[in-house]
């Protein structure tokens, strides 16, 4: 008597169950898959928080489908430090990104319409499609060296019921970063096919490099998604947004339609909307310490990466990193061997690498127990090695 | 290039362009459609609300699909007071009732399946279904000196694609209640044609007479579903519930599910979750002055309805009253007319009423602004009919 959109096996798989056994056991763990910012000492404090949040205008509701005009115009300050104009009119607030894919996917898809994401990619992308009955097809990020587009195999995965182009930049977990000319390329192909482009740039303050944004789209329609989780650190507050780019008369009828959708739950409480542009005016509170501790991460692993049996893959931002193992190791054993020892990792096949051989780890622990945790690691896998 | 599920006629119809003109000219309104109980006198304090809000666990942020321990506690002690006994266990934090009617959809149906709703009820059901590509089918609630449920009528709607029946009780807008031979009727429909039952019991506190809870289903599965917005006055928290009953071998798997539907979003924010535990167990500080509010105007309309040409129908709680006027009133011409009056009401058609001739006020407004408008409703019904 439930959806078959829900029928997902709910089996745990071997690595979650031990991780499970180990934590219900009390085993101390080094955990590198972390990416909760305010379990990593990245957070604000009580006080900050509370003086944002007693806002005295907090005893009032005002409901406005798009959220309060003070808010939006917040985040077209900070898109404008991006680079992008973005009027606060092509603004419309959601609880968080996740939020912003659910109403995106209803606009412009209906049940059996496809939608273009990366491979590899964080796997929540895979429950928002299936939630609104929305297959997903994969395209290719490509390692050289660096990360770039296949830009061929993405326009030879359009179809028929293809709607969107779902491009994150800094990507999860590679941190490839959309450039300049990849955007045009994306435009081009959405404009003549008729597709709208999804940048979700929530990892965008993490830029090794210069990046374009999807909210500087001009040739499609296009959507950049962001949100306080990642922009300040604060995932509690539940407060994102959307931005519109594009030609005026296909932004226009897709906003309003939007507006009726987030009319519908209105999601975004009264004191995350009250507090946002306090928060995000003040985002390098929380971003300049990230910026040094995936910094510091990011040393300490290419150190380690010397002359270990791993490689470092180069990234253009984002909050983690990829190490490539070679294609004949076998993630899970890996992982569960590193459970042993003390270290949660994700295995590459969590993200859908094209190959087999990876591992993701988070760069936010606190950066004492991240070297004890990479230099495990390598000891496995030179201790692997030498078996 | 957007959805049919969201192809919607977004032009104004003649009454909400005419309210638009005359708000945009600044002409003063008594508005007897008004249900945001923070623009009628009723809501908190800022002071109240912001000392609940700035929690000093505000800071930590801590991902819990469905919900914090302490939240739900309270809700069990909510539903314990109001008859039910529901584990902690069986409960859910949703951000409003609209997302936890979003999440059971999804739970229940898959695209092109069929959910039973009441007729007259709220239209924002058609909306969330829609956008979940959900089916409405609707069964009559019939007024014969008061509201009562056409079970055969309800039998006979039942097809092949039904998952689901919606209750809302009290009704919006009849104010209609389930009672214990109704919920009976309804678990062993449900549980003979494998239906969920959906109990909408946001307006439970304000029942005037004794009530049955979808909390207390025994013979099906069944979810109650409630929250801040109408049991605290706090629509702007964004805090609500679902609670599961019936028979574990139906309702473990659904919740196991319906855990990673909420996990998908997670769009209940931290504040709000910590805040929930003192404001629930302060409800009587909104709801003591609600009743009396919505007394002291039910008193009113029943003394401007003797000798006049309107019928208030009887009503068994709810925040609106109904008034019936004849099958030959144009229901928009009068809505039209009251307008010019100063007075905005809302015409039956808006809760697709079985038939012609209703008026739906709000009995949230200040009491003497209240006078004044169905006053003023009294005086255009004895004025059209003299004419």
């Amino acid at each position: 008597m439930l959806s078959r959109r829900t029928a997902w096996d709910l089996a745990g798989n071997r690595l979650s169950s031990r991780l499970e056994a180990l934590r219900a056991a009390g085993r101390p763990l080094l955990d590198l898959s972390e990416a909760n910012p305010t379990r990593c000492g990245l957070g604000w404090s009580a006080a900050e928080l509370g003086a944002a949040l007693a806002d005295p205008r907090v005893s009032d509701y005002e409901p406005t489908p798009q959220g309060l005009p003070a808010a939006r115009e917040a985040v077209a300050a900070y898109l404008a430090g991006h680079g992008a104009a973005v009027p606060p009119e092509r603004i419309l607030l959601t609880s968080s990104t996740s939020e912003a894919y659910a109403l995106l996917f209803k606009l412009l898809c209906d049940p059996g319409d496809e939608v273009l994401v990366p491979s590899p990619s964080y796997p929540l992308l895979d429950l928002l499609a299936g939630l609104e009955s929305v297959a997903l097809r994969r395209y290719p990020l490509r390692y050289d060296g660096e990360w770039h587009l296949d830009r061929a195999a993405l326009a030879a995965a359009v179809g028929p019921r293809t709607r969107a182009v779902v491009a994150v930049s800094p990507s999860n977990p590679t941190g490839w970063l959309l450039d300049a000319g990849d955007l045009a390329f994306l435009e081009a192909l959405a404009g003549e096919r008729g597709l709208a482009l999804l940048g979700d740039e929530v990892f965008a303050d993490t830029a090794l490099a210069p990046r374009a944004s999807a909210a500087g789209a001009r040739g499609c329609l296009a959507f950049h998604l962001s949100g306080l989780s990642k922009v300040c650190g604060l995932p509690q507050l539940k407060a994102g947004w959307i931005a519109a780019a594009g030609p005026e008369p296909l932004v226009a009828p897709a906003l309003a339609r939007l507006e009726v959708v987030a009319d519908t739950w209105l999601s975004v409480s009264g004191p995350a909307q009250l507090a946002l542009p306090a928060l995000l005016g003040r985002r390098e509170r929380f971003l300049g310490p990230l910026r040094e501790r995936l910094g510091q991460n990011r040393r300490a692993l290419a150190s380690e990466a010397e002359g270990a049996p791993f490689d470092l893959l180069r990234s253009g931002g984002g909050w983690s990193a990829v190490l490539r193992l070679g294609e004949a190791v076998d993630e899970e054993a890996l992982c569960l061997a590193l459970l042993e020892d003390g270290v949660v990792a994700q295995p590459g096949f969590f993200y859908d690498f094209e190959r087999n051989g990876h591992l993701v780890i988070s760069l936010l622990p606190e950066p004492g127990r991240f070297k004890d945790g990479i230099s495990r690691i390598g000891a496995r896998l030179r201790y692997k090695r030498a078996q």
